[in-house]
């Protein structure tokens, strides 16, 4: 186990000589604080990996669950140190803050007048949430399905209901995920840099794109870039960071295969766009087909949990802030860089519903509950109800709890939904697309970190360790 | 099943003697419209009862489907016939809004000024509220269970998952039932008049307040009677109507039953007000004891979905506000006449969650999950798991609606929770404590009708007759 974290962490450690090199080369002095940061991550976990290093890597159920939140913890850690140790002058709680937010891809900022930053900093961010997004996706298709976090063992590679070692086929699907998702990055800001942004911003919004994470390179988002071409191809790579691996890989390799969650994903997205489209009023300075872009690609941002805005969204009338408010918590397809609800979910949930309300005039009916081709067992509709129990519990005892520290209704209720789903921004003036995490106390900043931490985790995984009866 | 439902109309009408009489005492032209109503229900249902009165009462379980949203509609309009028919000069939608209110036990109002209403309209609302309380018991210890609505059969008199009839001990049960009711309606109005009130203020709040109603007699709610004694000895007899009837039953008969619901639901309202307390900044009017009890009362209000308020508790701060909205979901025991999730779905939720999470690393362990003493059937979770999606479903898509029809987001959001979980108020100006329903679209009205009356019979038995096959 100590293996993996020691990989994970090194590949961290390596990334951060990127930044050092950018800001080295514009002469800022930041390239030290990067320099030296990756250089102490990469000597103690390369020595860390040399020395647990074995032939092969077992990991027994319960290694699986310490595992998973031990790396992701220990991961923001590192990616916390060159925050910290620049010239920025960030406290611990907001480096961790920023670190933790770009590894999980939300993309809430604790930083204003991003404009005028260094760009090691500003690579450093999109770095994280680049190397987050991968992370979970490779997680999502290995251990997750395996862990049983609320449904996902719907979309595990091999039957690891019954296997223990979860990892047969898994390094080659890594490494086929890694490209693909490597070569959407390129294309994205081949994409950008072809429409107006510098080749350092096309980079930037790239990474932040496609892993759905939402980090700009300004304080205006996507709203300094925001021509309808321009939302569009940002629509698109968000968009497709929000469908199945799986589905990806299929596609690479000449097969296209079904699934229902890929469908539904489509059509909330339509629905939302279109119900917000008709609900703004007239007066609005977009018109037609801008508007319908502009709606579109905000409405896509938080679906996708990236946090993209072009806009202060929450202008357009009380029906937007509604139904942004909802659509927090909807989430993009598993198997993606998305957080939230996920789709496949919905379908679960509601073909238990329609089961149950059919049994209950027809009791000795048999019905058989499908996700698309595949059986609906009892097990999994379970784990789809816990995790429901446990989203919307996490969501609520946060909410009161930031009230109860000061926040107001709106701003504690999508703080806390807005973290937990990965997306970035709320609703409300201090955590809504125009605000700014600063300003929120410490307490509240950790334990949004906590939030950002447990959702990016799909919760089961995380609070299990917290039963004592594990540790027994 | 006819027979059944001119039973029910024909109490409703006989009871519009009632205001007619009060009316008629002091002169008020509107004993016409209550004594017209009265002879025409009671003799339509008086004929039909006649001719569709049978041996023994046999539904079958579709039946018992129709039965329940149809007796709650038929009510809901012949209750409304007065209020159309009176002298306030209300529309058919704020007549039936109104009536739905009233025997939904909800006790959101469309009348403004009520102080200067005569007494035959106040007394018929708070009637329409007692009478739907009572009904709402009868029916959830009766009919509630055989539907398997929500995990209600837990609470079945008898073993209802294999009885087709189930009628055997109910007429036993349901005239002990209405007695218990009658005397703590009765208690509580002498305890009103031995305070403060007179006895007409004492005999209307009484009833609104057993019934977990709310309608109040002055627009001031309890705000008009708020002495500390007062107000606890309303909380108290709110506390008891959030009380499983089967408890109070049992305890009318010296047994002492034991149900972890009870405890929850005491543990909430203790949380909920020390939170509340210790959040309420240091300069409000209210100190020590005094601010206390009106904490208790203004919680133990929402969370029995009673809706009474003894001030504008939104003025108390942000941490109220939000506390105050997520109760609004909450409600009390099932067997009650509280209407909202209720506490025993929390237990069933989190035995569920635990057991999934302990399994997760200990996969073969063997484990039976227990209410009390009852071991939770795995259809039993499902039922509860399928009550839960369509309340967060329902909560949400009107939300939605009432947003794009105009609503800002934390008035769509509580009107449609506090219609839902039959509360009364919601957060806001509009629907808040402090202000009326009466300003509201017509469409927005009926909306709320049906949410009233969805959550009122515990959503599953109304969707299912929305099921197309339900009609083959």
């Amino acid at each position: 186990m100590l293996q993996l974290v020691a990989f994970v962490l090194s590949v961290i450690g390596a990334l951060m000589m990127l930044p050092a090199f950018a800001d080295f080369a514009v002469g800022n002095p930041d390239w030290l604080a990067f320099a030296a940061s990756s250089t102490v991550i990469v000597f103690l976990s390369g020595i860390s990996y040399l020395a647990y290093r074995s032939g092969q890597i077992a990991l027994s159920r319960r290694d699986i669950f310490k595992f998973v939140p031990a790396v992701w913890l220990i991961s923001s850690l590192a990616a916390a140190l060159p925050f910290y140790l620049s010239g920025l002058g960030l406290s611990f709680t907001d480096s961790f803050f920023e670190a933790v937010s770009g590894l999980t891809t939300t993309g809430s900022t604790i930083l204003t007048n991003l404009d005028g930053k260094p760009p090691g900093i500003l690579l450093w961010r999109s770095l994280t949430e680049w190397v987050g997004g991968l992370g979970i996706v490779v997680l999502s298709i290995t251990l997750l399905p395996f862990m049983k976090t609320g449904g996902q063992q719907l979309f595990s590679l091999e039957s690891s209901d019954t296997a223990e070692k979860p990892f047969p086929k898994t390094r080659q699907y890594a490494e086929r995920i890694a490209l693909i998702y490597l070569l959407l990055t390129i294309c994205c800001a081949i994409s950008y840099m072809a429409l107006e942004m510098t080749a350092f911003e096309a980079v930037n919004h790239a990474m932040a794109t496609v892993s759905t994470g939402g980090f700009s390179t300004t304080d205006d988002s996507m709203g300094r870039f925001a021509t309808v071409p321009m939302l569009l191809v940002s629509t698109l790579f968000m968009g497709i960071g929000g469908l199945p691996f799986l589905f990806l890989i299929r596609l690479s390799m000449g097969q296209f295969i079904q699934d229902v969650q890929i469908k539904i994903y489509l059509a909330m997205i339509l629905t939302a766009t279109i119900l917000i489209y008709v609900s703004i009023s007239e007066d609005t300075f977009h018109k037609g087909i801008t508007l319908f872009v502009t709606v579109l690609f905000n409405v896509v941002s938080v679906i996708t949990t990236t946090g993209f805005a072009s806009e202060n969204y929450l202008l357009w009338g009380p029906a937007t802030v509604t139904i942004f408010f909802f659509l927090t918590f909807v989430g993009g397809c598993a198997g993606s860089t998305a957080g939230g609800f996920k789709q496949f979910r919905f379908v679960i949930a509601f073909q238990v519903v329609m089961d149950s309300l059919v049994k209950s005039f027809r009791p000795n009916q048999v019905r058989i509950m499908r996700y698309g081709d595949r059986k609906i067992e009892d097990r999994l509709a379970t784990s789809v109800m816990v995790f429901s129990f446990l989203y919307a519990g996490t969501f609520i005892v946060f909410a009161v709890i930031y009230s109860v520290l000061g926040l107001d209704f709106e701003t504690a209720a999508s703080a806390s939904a807005t973290a937990l789903a990965n997306v970035g921004p709320g609703i409300g003036g201090v955590v809504g697309p125009a605000g700014n995490f600063a300003d929120l106390s410490n307490a509240i900043k950790w334990m949004l970190c906590w939030e950002m931490i447990v959702g990016r985790l799909e919760l089961m995984s995380v609070y299990v360790i917290l039963i004592p009866a594990f540790w027994d």
